[in-house]
C-alpha cells in the first residue's frame, strides 16, 4: 500500500526520501517552547537535529533565546545564516580551531563548553584574538560519563582558571543530567555553585539538556536553559522514552520496496547509508507504519532486510513505505535535504545545510 | 603521542579527519588488478567504497574494465566526470529513476541488475527513450538472502522476460557468493546458464563481488567480471577477513582526544556522525594504531568513549590518533572530503563526490 502523497514523493524525488511534515514541525517546537516557559526556563535549542538555519529561525521566533551546537562547522553555519546567541556545548582543541572559534567570537556571540585545563588554555587565544572575552561554561558531569568533569570541586578549579585566563569569562555550567539523576545533578550544581561563589563569580548560564528530559525541565533549581534538540522532528527513541507520539514524528524516510525474493522477507531501498547502524537500543531499525509488525532486521549499505516473518500486512515490489527512524539526528545528518510537505501538500526542500560538518 | 604528520594533518585542517596515503592506494589498486589478471576476470571496483571519480579513474587506468555503482545518483556523478562502463548493481523503480536512467544510458554505457518481474517491467521504458537497449544483468542470491532470486528456474524465466521486454537486452548474472558459498554458486550458474542457452541467450556479463572474496577471483568457471570494492582503502573487517594487512589500510580517521575525565576513560572527537555505529559484528569501533589496547567501545553523536581501563597507554587531551575503522565504505560517506598523503606529505583534499548519494 502506497499513500498518494507517497506515491507523490516518490514521482517528483524518488526514494528514499527524508520527508517532514511542517505542520508536526511547528507543533512540535510550540509545545516545547511552552514546556519551556512554563517551567520558567529559556530554551535553547540543539540544532544537531536538523541542522537547518531555516528551522534554528522558527525555534527563535517561537521564543528560544539561543541554540546550541556540537561542532563549531554547525556554528559557522548558523552563523553565516544570521542565528546569534550560539553556544558549543563542546571541548574545542587546537590551533585550527581557536582561530576559527576566534573569527566566529568577533562577528557572534558565542558561548562553549570545556571540561579541562588544556582545551581552556588553548581557548584563551580566541578571546584575545576576537577583542573580546569567550564566555566559557564548564561541562560537569551527572552521571552519563561521557564528557564533563565528575566532581564539583574540579568544576571550582576550572572555574578559577577560567577566571584568570586572559580572553576568558566564566560563564556558568552545562548539565547534562540523566533521565533520573536530576537530584545528583543538583547536589552537584549546588556544590559548584557555592564553590565559584567563594570565587567571586556567578554562573550568567545554567544549562540543561536533552529531548528525554522534557519531562524534567525545570526540575533544577537554578537553571537558566534547557537545550532540547530531538523533539523538533521526534523518532522512535523518543516514543519509547515515553516524551513523544507517533503522531509527534515529523520526520519519515520514504523507502521503496526494491525486492521481494520469498515471502518472509524483503528489500527496502534504505540501508545503512540512509537511516544508520545506530539502534538506539531498540529492536530493529524503525517502524514502518503500513506495516507495523515488519521488522527491519539488519542492513546491508543500501539494503535494509525485512523479516515479514510474524506479520501478514506484506509489501509488495514497488511499494513506498513510512519509516520512523530509531535516532532521527543521525539519519538527517546522511541526506543533503529533507522534503517539506504540509499534510498531503509537497512544498518543496530544504538543504540540512549544516550536515557533514565533521569538524 | 601525535606523529608529526598528524599534528600537521591537525593544524591545517583539524579533526576529525578522513586521510588516504595515495602510496597504499595505488599499491592497493595494483595488488589487486593482478589478482584479477592473474584469475583471468575483468576488474569491474565498486566505487561505493571511495565515492570519487578520481579513485575511479586511477582504478580504470590500472586496468580495470569498468566500475560498479550501487545507486543511480553515484552513476550520474561518476558519467558526469567522463566514466564509462558502469553496472548498477541494483533493483531500479519508479518513474523517477527509469527516467534518470534512460538518460544515463543515452550518454554512457550502462548496464543494471533486477531480481524480480516488477522492476524489469518498469525498466523497459528507460531503453526505449534512450533509443537503445538497456542491458540487464540477473541478479542471482547464492546464499545472503539479500536482493538475488533464490532459484535457477526464477533467473531463466526473468532472462526470458528481458528477451522479450522493448528496450531491454539480457547481458548475463551477478552473483555475490558468500566467502565459503562458491561451490553453490557454481551450481545455480551452471543450472541457469544451461537454461539460457536454451532459450538461445548467451550471457556476456557473469560478475561475482566482495573484496572479501578476492582470495576466491576465478573459483566460478564461467565468471567474467569481479567487483570487489573495499580493497582500495580496506579496514578492520577486511584485516579480521584476511585479505589485508594494517599496513594495507589507506584510510585512517584523525581525531584528537578531547576530554580525559577520569583515568580509565576518555573522549574522542570522532562519534556515530564521523566513524558511524556500524561495529561489523567486531568488538569496539577502530583499531587505534597509537593506543591499539584501547577500545572505542560506544558513541555519543559526537563522542567516541574510550574505555583505557586494559591499556596502560593511555592518551592525553590534546593528542591527535589515527583510527583503522571497522567498515571503512560507510565512514568515508559521512565526509565531503578525504585528505590525500603520500608518506608524510600532505597532497591536498579530495571531495567525496558522490557522497550522500541516496537515490
Amino acid at each position: 500500500m502506497t499513500t498518494p502523497l507517497a506515491a507523490k514523493i516518490a514521482r517528483e524525488y524518488g526514494t528514499p526520501a527524508l520527508v517532514i511534515d511542517m505542520d508536526r514541525v511547528e507543533r512540535n517546537i510550540a509545545r516545547i517552547q511552552a514546556i519551556c516557559d512554563t517551567a520558567g526556563v529559556a530554551n535553547r535549542p540543539h540544532i544537531k537535529t536538523h541542522k537547518s538555519p531555516f528551522l534554528a529561525q522558527l525555534q527563535i521566533q517561537a521564543g528560544a533565546q539561543g541554540i546550541t551546537c556540537q561542532k563549531l562547522g554547525e556554528a559557522e553555519v548558523m552563523a553565516d545564516a544570521g542565528l546569534d546567541n550560539i553556544l558549543i556545548s563542546y571541548n574545542l582543541i587546537g590551533e585550527e580551531k581557536v582561530a576559527r572559534l576566534g573569527a566566529l567570537l568577533a562577528r557572534t556571540n558565542v558561548t562553549v563548553a570545556a571540561d579541562n585545563a588544556v582545551v581552556i588554555a588553548g581557548l584563551s587565544n580566541a578571546g584575545i584574538s576576537a577583542g573580546r572575552p569567550l564566555p566559557v561554561v564548564i561541562e560537569c558531569d551527572t552521571g552519563r560519563k561521557r564528557a564533563g568533569v565528575e566532581t564539583p570541586a574540579e568544576a571550582i578549579d576550572l572555574a578559577k582558571q577560567i577566571a584568570g585566563t586572559p580572553g576568558l569569562s566564566f560563564a556558568g555550567f552545562m548539565l547534562y543530567p540523566t533521565e533520573t539523576g536530576w537530584q545528583e545533578a543538583q547536589r552537584f550544581y549546588n556544590d559548584a555553585l557555592g564553590g565559584v561563589r567563594q570565587l567571586g563569580l556567578n554562573p550568567t548560564i545554567v544549562s540543561t539538556g536533552g529531548s528525554p528530559n522534557l519531562k524534567n525541565v525545570g526540575n533544577l533549581d537554578g537553571a537558566t536553559e534547557h537545550r532540547p534538540g530531538t523533539y523538533i522532528y521526534n523518532d522512535r527513541m523518543q516514543v519509547a522514552a515515553g516524551v513523544a507520539t507517533w503522531d509527534d514524528c515529523a520526520l519519515h524516510v520514504y523507502s521503496t520496496v526494491v525486492s521481494r525474493a520469498a515471502p518472509e522477507r524483503g528489500i527496502l531501498d534504505a540501508g545503512s547509508k540512509t537511516l544508520t547502524a545506530d539502534s538506539g537500543g531498540l529492536d530493529g531499525y524503525g517502524l514502518i507504519l503500513e506495516h507495523p509488525e515488519a521488522r527491519i532486521a539488519r542492513f546491508a549499505e543500501e539494503h535494509g532486510f525485512l523479516d515479514l516473518s510474524k506479520t501478514n500486512s506484506r509489501p509488495a515490489i514497488g511499494d513506498v513505505v513510512r519509516i520512523v527512524p530509531n535516532h532521527v539526528c543521525v539519519v538527517v545528518n546522511m541526506a543533503d535535504e529533507v522534503v517539506m510537505v504540509r499534510g498531503d501538500e509537497i512544498i518543496g526542500t530544504l538543504p540540512v545545510a549544516a550536515r557533514g560538518k565533521l569538524r
